[in-house]
């Protein structure tokens, strides 16, 4: 598998079903691993981080899960290539930071991704379609114990596993759920819940994790706390609340469909209009008209367009996506205009 | 005919044809004329208004050229219907305030109308499609003839036509274009203009005459002075400042077509998606959308849509015509959701 191969190809969390897919984008669980007696990767030395890359790269070659994987070295990516992996979701923005001795592991299907040398040695992570944390564990806790065959993990009896940050020591676990939530962001209750979710001690980000906004109605919600609960105990936890926030997503839903039905479908239709007719478009209005385009699908509204056209058109719309599409460097301006044209022939019914 | 009878009926100047119909909408000439030896309407008492108007409709009823027509007592009209045909261009505002006999005679083709008991004893107008002001100027000048053999007109030879304000004696006449200027808006050159015309002794006003503000880029301009010219001479001059301010926007046009091409397709492009997707739409957003659609159909960039189609929702969207069409009153929330169906139901190619 090459780099290129990704561009025309749907991931499988982008499928569009899954428990609850109407609401849950998809659920990821990602775990974080470091080997023993090795300086975590801020603190390591070039000879400890090489070393560290090749154990791993090598430890993961004799694991049979991981099989029909690609590993990809960042020193081997230019800047559009390294974008493109975070607009996919498969590797952070700060692993795209100075190169050195940095990799990502990724498999076919896009389901499992291995950043090497980012924070932690290990950071992977396993995403499904829909509300399927359960899922993603069993996948990633399989491959986890593979590869413990291989490599030695720093982890303490008391501890747990260690971890460059402490907030991940413990599990190094994280459960997430992309949700999407525009019925309570239209009817402004989602401040009461953001204030209820960071009292529970989970915490919210937008669409690219870690210091990026919530856009377009896409909240990721994930645990703080990885210590001291079971990995089961935590993904139990998230689930709770993940289920009440969808429980509250569809009553805003309802509600709003049964008091200003009207106001809603004039919203959904004008933002598919839109969509289908400009010739110039942001990222971000993209995202904000296909964030109504995806509710209509949900609520009826708009039929002949199903859930895995609109998300993928949310992947594929980003700037480092155009640009491979096009195999060129775009300009915003450039970018702009073939993002229109893209999102044009898609919509085309 | 009866009122309900124009509901359906598309009236001569909206055909969308005749010369420089890209730019000129409908041409039109009006004349004020009054009964000798009667006080103008505002200061006759009701027996002299009840004569005129009985005087002026036997008069018409013996005309030739005004056999097809209908007479309409705005006694018997109602809020709506005055609002009707206002919309339509038929009548003013002013008509439509305090009843007293009045009336308005309309011809099937909606090319003339003749206000009885205005602010003159009789006002009369014909419109044309398009960028035609002599043909108009030919045909109520027959009219005008005719009248003139059966009721005998308040005339001085040192001053023309005697009129209820100043500045209509003399020809009595007035000539007027409606123009579509969405480029020279656009390109801001609209302010220059606007001076020039005022300067030339013209006037500018909105979509519905005296006191309305231009809305959708449309402009109409006409005449300020009726005295001291022969209306061969008022018309040539109207006509000569018309064809330069239809250079004027032909060239904004060519310029942002080669300067701005891409911006320009898709503010069309958008109007139009909105229009053929929009389920709550006001008037004001109507006009301003419909307006970058007419522009697109001038342009070239939207095909399989014709210039009568448009021209038609600009009138058929408005309020009384929305009463009309559903045969009952509707409140102003009602009205956006049956426009918007309207319009959707039209546009589908």
């Amino acid at each position: 598998m090459k780099l290129n191969d990704l561009v025309n190809h749907s991931s499988e969390w982008l499928k569009g079903s899954g428990p609850n897919s109407d609401i849950v984008i998809s659920s990821r669980i990602r775990l974080a691993r470091n080997l023993d007696k090795i300086p975590f990767p801020h603190w390591a030395n070039k000879k400890q981080s090489e070393g560290v890359l090749n154990a791993i790269t090598e430890a993961a070659g004799k694991v049979d899960y991981l099989k029909s994987t690609a590993t990809f070295n960042l020193a081997d990516l230019d800047s559009v290539d390294k974008q493109f992996l975070i607009e996919r979701h498969l590797m952070s923005y700060e692993h795209g930071q100075r190169a050195n001795h940095k990799a990502v592991i990724i498999d076919n299907e896009e389901i499992l991704a291995i950043m090497i040398n980012e924070e932690d040695h290990i950071r992977m992570q396993v995403m499904q379609s829909g509300f399927n944390l359960f899922e993603a564990w069993n996948i990633i806790d399989k491959i986890d114990d593979c590869l413990a065959k291989e490599l030695n993990f720093a982890f303490l009896a008391d501890w747990g596993y260690l971890t460059a940050c402490p907030t991940n020591t413990g599990t190094g676990m994280r459960g997430s759920a992309m949700l999407h939530l525009p019925a309570l962001v239209m009817t402004t209750q989602i401040s009461r819940v953001l204030a209820a979710i960071s009292k529970l001690s989970f915490t919210t980000r937008g669409l690219y994790g870690e210091g990026t906004q919530a856009t377009g109605n896409f909240f990721q919600v994930s645990n703080q706390v990885s210590l001291g609960h079971s990995e089961g105990d935590i993904i139990e936890n998230i689930n709770g609340l993940i289920r009440r926030i969808i429980e509250q997503e569809s009553q805003a839903r309802e509600m709003m469909l049964s008091r200003n039905r009207a106001v809603l479908e004039d919203r959904i239709n004008r933002s598919f209009g839109i969509l289908k007719s400009a010739h110039i478009i942001t990222s971000q209005e993209t995202i904000e008209l296909l964030s109504m385009v995806r509710l209509g699908c949900d609520l009826g509204m708009i039929k002949d367009l199903d859930r895995r056209t609109i998300n993928e058109l949310f992947i594929i719309t980003q700037p480092a996506h155009l640009q491979k599409i096009e195999n060129k460097k775009l300009s915003s301006q450039e970018r702009d205009v073939k993002r229109a044209e893209l999102i044009r022939s898609r919509l085309k019914i």
